[in-house]
């Protein structure tokens, strides 16, 4: 990329060093397995560069003009052909949006669908930040609690009558079934179906997060609750950030047709003329050279390693000290402590240590809960990183218990 | 560019043909004078390109991954020499959050700062787009009359304290001082004060639209109401979709300190890792080799022209038979017609006649009001084709008439 920026001389310096680039925050001597961000070294700068510059000869001015409401055109096509690959069933163009991002999505989303006072139902635990964003809207949550094999239906159904009974309004369930933040649990077949089936019969919009897809480790994601939906039932965000870049804020959403048009219709939409869209056509460019799919194949490789890695290193340093459960996709390894231990009041000396990670009531609306767990991130660090900051959380942890239970989520 | 894209090949072909890639939807012998869209030909195509390259080659995978919450620090550092430009007061980077356009900020800010059943003022005229994005949201409009100065700050108090008096929460204004959406007038020098000095005192917060600050043909831009405000009385939104390229989706928010840190501490910005980072870097990166300025500098000859061309064919095409507000900087022309006339009604007329413009009444909330009036945008148009559409609407509209007021806002 040399001769595009040599004709302009030397690089000047901007902007002032005690302003941050990036939302990481490097701390010297922790390895922190806190951050549910990529390794650096995955992220495709050269290839997305070069996919910038062709966006510009391809499509000139209109890379740069107010775009499509629903996304560029080449996104959605190409969206609806990757579920072809990677999912059970894949959308029409009708039935996709481009986002930007999950978080943008479900921010979005919060806004169309929910009236001041409805119920919103979420995972405990759940993704934390997205309880943020679902916090600042008028909305009340609701957590029903999972498992290691994912959201408990039964716990749901009971969730839902108890509020209806309160003459509640219950507007949708958020829930990550595939490769979740933080467990790193997908939702058993038998309860995808049961709980796809629970939605349409009651009628409990269900908003899947599905941004782990693309990082299966152990064969094929499970189909999306999407896919298994009848239409209505279920929207689904998709996001490029962990399957590409997170600094692009891109995304898409697949709903049914009518819920696609209410989004593209939005004001947000249609004043900003799409939500993302020189980045949606770099990735759109990027996917069409064949690159995304040999940079899935290629993070895959890698976080597989990592996991591999992070996974042994727990079972060599804290056998018989802690349980944890074996993702098949995504970022997270999620640790429990023997009973009476607190993941939270363990973080200080964990930090003096060397190592660092999330404690589990992170992930929890209600206090007093997940506090034996942990949520590692094996995304973001090395494979030497990795052993190395087992090691060190091993050294803080008691000898072995026998009260040692099974990882409790 | 040419060698970064020829290693890879001819252009594959992408997408289906059906789905478009802009917002602008060409209609065969139509001159539109009712997108408010830049020209094509005046998006720094190839400078962006380069721009995109030079952020990856300056930042590395940083530039991709998570950003910083209120925006990448060279985007803000640079945002406050610019202003110290551009208007009578530069922020401090505190006070700054990165935005994804004016779009994204006002839905944002709906979201964070309104409760529901809240009252949001808006001026009639006022954007439309503007409206339909708060009007996803659970709050009442009610509409502040403007007139060829702009606000009336009168009825603005009246209106106020009529709203008080029925014990409703005002939540903010929504006012656009600076070369007005639709009507191009901007807020004279004493209503600015005015209504600062009201906003500080009756504690109504300001949202100020400030999408245009840059396009300004007669000297420099008039002071923000931010410039003017003592901290915490108005929040600016600044964009660069019209000194720059819409597509990239930026901006930038100016407020005090306490709400810049409330947008930044959001769960959106927080959890995305800000809000447009690559885009943002791109738009840093262009304004580091100054660039940017001298962008502005040409859109500014570029539109200064159209809008003279469009003038001077008013003048020639129509006098006599309508009237039109002198816009110092902007986009738009704002159109009267004589007592008795419908824009509305006109306008299938003047599309066989071969030109389009938007209705005034599409500027007002409500039923009734802005009919003899109607928006034309001098933005995207080349002068021969500018002074083309004129002479097309000077055929639709009858002979002069004596009954004719001035332009009616």
């Amino acid at each position: 990329m040399d001769r595009l920026s040599s004709g302009a001389g030397p690089l000047p310096i901007v902007g002032k060093p005690q302003l941050p680039i990036g939302q990481f925050e490097s701390r010297p001597g922790i390895i922190d397995l806190g951050w549910g961000h990529p390794g650096p070294e995955l992220l495709p700068t050269a290839g997305l560069g070069q996919a910038a510059v062709r966006v510009l000869e391809r499509y000139g001015p209109d890379a740069l003009n107010y775009g499509y409401a629903g996304g560029p055109g080449p996104l959605i096509a190409w969206v609806c052909e990757r579920l072809c690959e990677v999912d059970a069933v894949a959308p029409t163009p009708d039935c996709v949006v481009a986002s930007a991002g999950n978080s943008q999505a479900l921010d979005h989303l919060a806004t169309l669908l929910t009236a001041p006072g409805d119920v919103v139902l979420v995972e405990a635990p759940t993704y934390h930040l997205a309880v943020r964003i679902l916090q600042d809207h008028p909305v009340d949550l609701v957590p029903v609690h999972a498992d290691r094999f994912g959201l408990r239906v039964d716990v749901l159904a009971q969730t839902v009558r108890r509020l209806r009974e309160q003459h509640r309004q219950v507007r949708f369930l958020y829930t990550i079934p595939t490769f979740h933040n933080p467990t790193g649990a997908s939702l058993a077949k038998e309860r995808r179906r049961e709980l796809v089936k629970f939605a349409e019969t009651e009628e409990v919009l269900i908003i899947e997060d599905d941004a782990y897809r693309e990082l299966s480790y152990d064969g094929a994601a499970p189909p999306s609750l999407w896919s298994l939906a009848s239409p209505g039932a279920v929207i689904r965000l998709g996001s490029f950030a962990k399957s590409l870049a997170p600094g692009l804020r891109t995304g898409f959403i697949t709903a049914d047709a009518a819920i696609a048009g209410r989004i593209r219709d939005s004001g947000l939409l249609d004043s900003g003329g799409g939500i993302s869209h020189f980045s949606s056509l770099m990735v759109a460019e990027f996917a069409a050279t064949g690159e995304y799919a040999r940079n899935v194949e290629k993070l895959r490789r890698a976080y597989t390693e990592r996991r591999d890695v992070l996974l042994t290193a727990l079972s060599q340093e804290l056998d018989g000290r802690a349980t944890w459960l074996h993702p098949s996709g995504g970022y997270f390894v999620w640790v429990t402590l023997p009973p009476g231990r607190d993941a939270s009041a363990l973080l200080p000396q964990a930090e003096a240590n060397g190592s660092s990670y999330l404690p589990g009531s992170t992930f929890y609306l209600e206090a007093g809960e997940g506090l034996r767990s942990l949520r590692l991130a094996f995304s973001r660090y090395r494979p030497e990183e990795l052993v190395e900051a087992v090691r060190r959380l091993g050294r803080i942890l008691g000898g072995p218990t026998a009260r040692l239970g099974p990882a409790a989520v």
